[in-house]
């Protein structure tokens, strides 16, 4: 992807509109406005052109929309139109089985046109759980959505931005289920998927540290033994394959070195444990990538914020940061 | 403690000088050097004087030692002497039974005193836990220890810099058995010691917020039930006793809100949820206090660093914080 690639023969990266009813029409706008012609050009949006147009004129963006890949006139914005099948149904915050359904589609649009490498790299804007449940779709968000799309075994939130990096062992389960989750082989897989996104973007060797599940990394077992048992073995196993890894390193230590740059990733053993140092530090800029599917995928890490949307009011400070990250996974922008 | 008291009358505060072999002596005496005259004659170290003269010289400080309570003059430091027993046997760096039964005998020195009110508040530096178990003293460090002299049945780990405030349900446990841990009783317990902490601090009404154990505090017990089961019914168990509190608040979002300033104070689950945030963001200012025991205690956030002991390199930074929190607790200084 990086150094030498062409950027110009890279595919464009596909957004999908996340629930209508929600924040994501108005971000993406927002975010569309902001951005260079070449970039525009570069980009395509997976949803109802007609949310897109009121979101549009909402936040007075004055935007073009086209049918993307066919109407390439500078300044069109490229739409892959995915219609709501009753649009009048669906209304600003509210949670709506219609609503839901379309969210469902441009996603399983978006992974379609990835699979078939149309597009590059997905950014996700943010759906609504029970929307999406309303409308039959019984999946605990978008991680799973996506497994179940492209029928990957497993996957792995990265929460990454120019301060913090921090792939998860573990992340949508209860802190009791999580401590029982950080085994040798899913350490390990974490590891590896870390060290291949990294490698991807450029990195010769990644340097990465693997987080203690326990305080102090259980102080030599005096309080827990998982990173005797699990987590010491699978940092081994990693070395055996040479990659640059080091651990466990105890939790309340390892963040602030890898923030003063001594790592450019950090394993981290369940949800809190990555999320706590990440969105502490960079809030807004804070971007989730799904590892270990066989498409790439970005996203805001914030909710469809039903209290302030279609009001204008919603920043896209998380969703330009989601989209700049996107272009440098998909070679569009420089790695580094 | 704050607003009208005189603080002239209010007792020293007493420093004690941890493992001998460790980075303690030192510290102390960087952090005494720096002292104004007065906040120095309201400084007590309970210690071998012999060990800080010998600290003094190798940090060039010049200190003038003298009796505690009875060598008044103007610069003087007072020391309660507590002499080795097998001084020689004592080696920088290295982990000895001699040193660890000094490290001991000084914090029970320390904790007669307060519990006479001859001292304050006992700021304690860092005790070598190898040492202090090959000396028969079978704590797990300072925290079993002082329980231990006191009598208390419980105690509670505050950290504190000027950024954020972190009290924790539990400290120094399998990650396992912290999720046990998080009990309604425990919680409502924590939330009371922070609570009294700060009001004795000055604050009329603390502004405390409860962290959730789970991610997303369980999601509506989607992932975990603590939430529901204890810590929610905890939270308003404290509201009906007046104290002003909220929560559970998911942990990835309430550190960042107190950071903002909207708390004074986080109530966290478990070690590490409290301890990534605070040491991530004021690693060298964070202060450790003991809440919940018959004295007041603050200490620094660091151990013996045997690596660097008596080469005069160690920071007496964190020192110099904890002994600026211990004067604030003491009266000896403004509160807010």
């Amino acid at each position: 992807m990086a150094g030498g690639q062409d950027m110009t023969k890279a595919k464009p990266i596909g957004i999908t509109m996340g629930d209508p009813a929600g924040v994501g029409p108005e971000i993406i706008c927002k975010a569309l406005t902001e951005m260079e012609d070449d970039e525009r050009a570069q980009t395509v949006v997976i949803g109802d052109v007609h949310f897109l147009q009121r979101a549009s004129a909402l936040v007075k963006a004055d935007l073009v929309f086209g049918r993307a890949f066919e109407d390439l006139a500078e300044g069109v914005v490229g739409v892959v139109d995915v219609p709501a099948r009753n649009r009048e149904a669906i209304r600003p915050g509210a949670i709506c089985d219609h609503a839901g359904e379309l969210a469902y589609r441009c996603v399983e649009k978006a992974v379609t046109l990835a699979v078939a490498s149309d597009i590059s790299v997905i950014v996700t804007a943010p759906l609504n759980k029970e929307a999406l449940h309303a409308a039959g779709h019984k999946y605990d968000g978008h991680t799973g959505l996506l497994a179940h799309l492209t029928g990957a075994p497993s996957s792995f939130m990265l929460l990454v931005s120019d301060k913090l990096a921090t792939v998860h062992v573990s992340t949508h389960v209860s802190l009791r289920q999580a401590t029982g989750q950080a085994t040798r082989q899913r350490v390990l897989e974490t590891i590896r998927a870390g060290n291949a996104h990294f490698k991807r973007l450029g990195l010769a060797s990644p340097r990465i540290a693997v987080a203690g599940l326990n305080p102090h990394s259980g102080e030599h077992g005096l309080f827990g033994s998982e990173e005797i048992d699990a987590i010491g073995p699978a940092v081994e196993d990693a070395q055996a394959e040479k990659i640059n890894v080091v651990g466990p390193i105890p939790a309340d230590t390892v963040f602030h070195r890898a923030l003063k740059g001594e790592f450019d990733l950090v394993v981290a053993q369940y949800h809190d444990q990555g999320h706590i140092p990440c969105k502490l530090i960079a809030f807004d800029e804070t971007v989730n990538v799904s590892l270990g599917l066989p498409i790439m995928r970005t996203s805001v890490d914030h909710g469809t914020a039903f209290d302030v949307a279609w009001k204008g009011l919603a920043s896209h400070c998380n969703m330009k940061a989601a989209i700049a990250y996107a272009r440098r996974m998909a070679g569009l922008a420089p790695a580094a």
